[in-house]
């Protein structure tokens, strides 16, 4: 299958009319043909007005319809078969068996959304009749359905070529809410996003999707991305990345004559809480567990665990030291992209330089390019307490063990920290009493709180949520995997006395979906 | 019961430390004793302190005791007995049969939440159990509920001085969610805040709520409402008023070091469609029920029509002439303060004196203070299209009647509105196919959509949406009243394997709440 390197303006392939970027394969720094010249300013306006064109028509299609659009979409990938996990692998220095699963991972959540589109609860179809006897006045007929907010954009991740890129969790869950999508790829794998993005087209095409349902772009985020949020026809951007690349999207949003919500998961360092006596009698394979999570893909994860927290006592000591023992035996592995091995490189120096952080110990040296290597730091919490900084996401495996005086200190150090997609504490019976007490400080800070695991690993399920408070994400009130990601893109509104002969498919007496709706107050089965 | 001008952190009154603020009488413009000096930058700080020792016993209050405590609100509301509506009468000039009603609302929506509080469909528990079987990676057992945000800053509206200021919608939805609350009063009528004020702190020493659950400044805008929105403690705001208003709080929360939702209810004109046979058919009982409309409260609604459309007719001539003779038989009334009778003296200077608006007529001259003069004036499409100025909101009993040369035109109209609260189609049966193809831009633009009615009058319920797209809200993926306004409030968090003994009630698997809840992708009856 070979590469084209072309813009999908909807279903019209075009070549980009701004500077090209190139994928360059980490493992050798090599670039990689060809060139994706990116879309002029021109180019983004045109996607975007097709999307508009697209999203009356698409809002409209039936559940069952749109349904079928995103399991064509799973099959269409599906049937790039090896060509896409080669490129994907060239691209980004991601082993192959994680990009099979992170494929199977892609696939599962095009069709969970679209059992979830055909379930039609996201609809939150809501109806109280008309009472015309009610005194003093009667009340009006008033039926309320949720509609899909426009044209999303969305952006491409740099750490999931497949399962947050192109036809990612943010693509799946626009496009089930009947939003048209149009994706700005990552400059990091230009010809994955290509192959997923004309699967997505096929899709499209054979499921009669209007044109402009979806379109793919290419070009740096300080162009293209600055004029897919600022554009007038989106209404809505899902981005995965870094902080300051989140912010800038939600500054041009926010600017815009008509603001509009950005969904940017951006920064989360993961505390894992080693509680007393789960420390004490499960040093080794808690240290083990740890040192695995902590090096799972080169620590390129949202989940990544960048903070350990415990409290000063020999078996803590011995934890440090078995999994900073554990990281000399890591296997080499390749950062997805001299950028972010750049940045790791800073970061790990950072925590070297600073007051009070001492280094349990890393990796073995790795003179390939782009070559992760594991870093474990250890402080006090008065230091970290005092320093800010020392909360620094760093992407990639690294981590920082805060030894703590007592449950105070351990308290204070979980109130300081930043919002966080996870928080996880490693508890055995005896700790019940402490992980009670803790667990009100954890829910306030994270969109998910484990017991007795890791956080790397996102379940795709309808309970997961992939979210939490600033800055881990923009908006904590959502999610960005699972099920409930479709919430996202919608917007309520009610229908006041509407004629029958109007009313949406939802709303009808007859209830043609078999839609469960909140009647009356009260749920119908 | 004599006022004492007392600031509420808590339970404690204590006196303001900066300038007083007066009521007025705007029937009079005679300034009303006592004044109430304002809250000091550190009595801000100090109630947004105590909401936020308040929140983590609250948040776990069960939602029988906190449905409890909506209710002492109610019946404490309902024990000032006449005292309120004579109070609230001096301060804002409405009508006693009106604020009889207001009240009757405001305890509705107290009491609507306690059983929303009760019934827990806002915890919208899921649960996916775990698969330990499941290949190639065992499932973790997954459950989400819902957590209040934290303390909500409420700020009171001028036109609804029961009903959305100190114990009205979003202080009742945020309650219900579990967040504190500390409310500014507005201004304009702070005898009437600080009775139900007073009220609402009796309900929370009676119901055992802890103290800071909720509190009551004085103050301007500028500096307590500003300060209230930048209080780390904060983490939504919820707000009814001007666009400007709305704007500067929305600023404020997006430049904090960690950016909250703000909720602000700001613009709207609401437009009203008058298809071709329903005006033919109907043009009188139109004329007359707009007229009714447009006046209803001195036009002080948010949802007041300010805005009609209809394709050139001598039907259209005729609605003219006799909403025009309608309003020369208007009742004289007062507006709400000074500072809103001059803002709509300009609005209706300015729309007098812009190109190709015509004023067709207004109600008697009225030399009292603050009489409310309606106003009707009429545009062409093409001058409405080429001057945005023409949709800025007049707030207050005036409207502009825009005529269309043809459906194309109207819906040119249509496209170039800017978000609105709601949109009203006038429609006999014969109008059935035109109505059909406006439909869908009327559900981009609004947040409920009415036929053969008036905008004025919004039902408290379930399927209610006061809402709608930028400016109409900041945030047209909620409501701000029915029931679905507790949404705002909330966030979803996932426990991950969490021990039995640890879990929430509301997550627990024998259901100790009676929740319906999404189990394994199927909802429990």
């Amino acid at each position: 299958m070979s590469l084209t390197a072309q813009l999908l303006l909807g279903s019209r392939q075009a070549s980009g009319e701004a500077a090209a970027i190139y994928g360059i394969n980490p493992a050798t720094n090599e670039r990689l043909e060809p060139g994706y010249p990116g879309a002029s300013p021109a180019q983004v306006a045109e996607a975007c007005a097709l999307a508009e064109t697209a999203f009356e028509p698409y809002r409209h299609s039936a559940p069952a319809a749109r349904a079928a659009f995103l399991e064509a979409i799973a099959a269409q990938i599906l049937a790039l078969g090896d060509a896409l996990i080669e490129r994907a692998m060239l691209e980004t220095g991601l082993p192959r068996a994680r990009l099979e699963g992170e494929r199977g991972r892609t696939i599962g959540q095009l069709l969970l959304f679209a059992e979830v589109v055909r379930a039609g609860d996201w609809l939150g179809v809501r109806i109280d009749p008309a009472q015309p006897q009610r005194t003093p006045l009667p009340r009006a007929d008033l039926r309320l359905q949720h509609l899909p907010l426009g044209p999303v954009a969305v952006f491409g991740a740099s750490n999931f070529p497949l399962a947050f890129s192109v036809a990612g969790g943010d693509t799946a869950s626009a496009l089930a809410a009947g939003c048209p999508v149009v994706v700005k790829a990552h400059s990091a794998h230009p010809g994955t996003s290509e192959l997923v993005g004309r699967a997505v087209v096929a899709a499209a095409l054979e499921s009669g999707m209007p044109d402009g349902v979806f379109s793919l772009l290419y070009g740096s985020g300080n162009s293209v991305g600055q004029a897919l949020a600022a554009d007038p026809h989106i209404k809505a951007v899902g981005f995965t990345g870094s902080r300051q690349g989140g912010q800038a999207l939600l500054a041009t949003a926010q600017a815009r004559r008509e603001p509009i919500p950005v969904y940017a998961e951006m920064s989360s360092i993961n505390p894992v809480l080693l509680l007393p006596a789960a420390l004490a009698n499960r040093t080794d394979t808690l240290a083990a567990g740890f040192a695995g999570s902590l090096q799972l893909g080169a620590g390129q994860f949202c989940t990544n665990p960048g903070l350990i927290l415990g409290l000063d006592s020999p078996a803590l000591n011995r934890f440090a030291e078995l999994a900073a023992e554990a990281l000399t035996r890591a296997e080499p592995q390749t950062m997805l992209t001299p950028g972010i091995h750049q940045a790791y490189r800073e970061g790990v120096d950072a925590l070297s330089r600073a007051e009070g952080v001492e280094s349990l110990g890393s990796g073995p040296e790795d003179a390939r390019p782009n070559g992760c290597q594991p870093r474990l730091f250890r402080t006090s919490a008065t230091h970290f307490l005092a320093d800010e900084q020392l909360q620094q996401e760093v992407f990639g495996a690294s981590a920082l063990l805060v030894s703590c005086r007592d449950e105070t200190e351990l308290a204070a150090v979980l109130d300081t920290l930043e919002g966080q997609l996870t928080a996880t504490v490693q508890m055995d019976d005896q700790d019940g009493a402490l992980a009670r007490r803790l667990l009100p400080r954890l829910e306030r800070k994270a969109g998910r709180v484990l017991f007795n695991g890791f956080p790397t690993g996102v379940e795709v399920c309808h309970a997961m949520v992939h979210g939490g408070p600033w800055p881990a994400t923009s908006d904590s009130r959502t999610t960005s995997v699972g099920s409930a990601a479709i919430q996202r893109f919608l917007r309520p509104v009610c229908y006041q006395d509407c004629p029958p002969g109007l009313l949406p498919e939802a709303l009808q007496d007859d209830n043609p979906w078999h839609l469960r709706r909140l009647q009356d107050g009260r749920y119908s089965s």
